[in-house]
């Protein structure tokens, strides 16, 4: 496997589609206990995979804000985390600035065999991802909260997996590639070992 | 939000790739009581994005085991779940089948910016996917161990999502409108509600 071209340069900026279009995450049913980890993974895919803000709603969780909130400062650019905002208001507070709710669920719409992913990029507006991490309100499927409803893919996985899938498709992979403004720690990607550059300020 | 199409039925078989080439999951470094829920997602997300196997390495976790294959029976599929061989065999005994390994980390080759998929996909073998949950043996980045070593974005986030996006790339997304032969249950997707059939026997 030696006959490997070196790594590209990463692209300069955010791309275009995430410049324009805003996406922030909303993990509803969060429990302090039993998901610290799995929700600390869907916010950092949030972030990774280019989503702009992670709400945690209906709770409080002190220390995954913490965890988050740190992971950003060292890692750059822009991630907001909120919590604590019922999700009922935070879907009406969403639609009444003009923007839509896409909700993952495997009962949905297949990501790939249907139409979804493509009716909701013509669609020109900015996404708020809901995500359950158990059974969800019935309310969640109908059309008064959720203007979609999406399955990234129809089989039993993840909802880490769902995030992270959903918005590699959604913004076709250039979020990966992106320079992260401001950040403290930096990898640089190579085919053997580890590499990182460490700003360490004045 | 009402102009939209039906979705597709579902293709009929494991799309092209996926009948020639076989990808197995690796997962090392699990630790029951900590990682019980995150490694049951990773290997619900390696069966889902159309992995055809997981190995737990070097330890055992019958619970884990239990739920994995009590999904694939119930969903349908091929899944193999093996635990308790220690990695270095399992390595030693996938490249003398002629498989070559991949190794997921955040110090890798960029997934999009570099042209390691490519190079992974014309190579034309098996692929074992190496995955940690915690730091793993500086032996990973090896030539020895890893063919290649693949970031899924050189950002923090999760193993789940990045053995998500990984084998959704690989299989260009066809893997999700697959159908998983000799299911129990299945989901038939729609824009609003929950609908699954089930195939109670005889």
């Amino acid at each position: 496997m030696a006959n490997s071209k070196p790594a590209q340069p990463s692209t300069p900026s955010r791309n275009d589609e995430a410049r324009t279009r805003e996406i922030v995450v909303l993990r509803w049913g969060h429990r302090a206990q039993r998901d610290a980890r799995l929700t600390t993974h869907v916010a950092l895919a949030a972030r990774a995979f280019g989503a702009s803000g992670f709400m945690l709603s209906d709770t409080f969780d002190e220390h995954l804000k913490a965890s988050i909130e740190k992971v950003a400062k060292n890692w750059g650019g822009c991630f907001r985390f909120e919590m604590g905002t019922p999700w009922k208001n935070a879907v009406k507070d969403w639609k009444m600035k003009g923007g839509i709710v896409v909700h993952l669920t495997i009962y949905g719409e297949n990501i790939q065999s249907s139409d979804a992913l493509s009716r909701i990029k013509t669609s020109g507006k900015n996404v708020l991802l809901l995500v359950g991490s158990q059974k969800v309100p019935p309310e969640f499927f109908s059309a008064e909260v959720s203007d979609f409803n999406v399955a990234v893919g129809n089989q039993p996985h993840s909802e880490c997996a769902a995030v992270a899938v959903f918005l590699d498709r959604f913004f076709q992979g250039k979020e990966l590639s992106r320079d992260c403004g401001n950040a403290k720690v930096r990898v640089v990607p190579q085919e053997r070992g580890k590499k990182t550059e460490v700003d360490h300020g004045f």
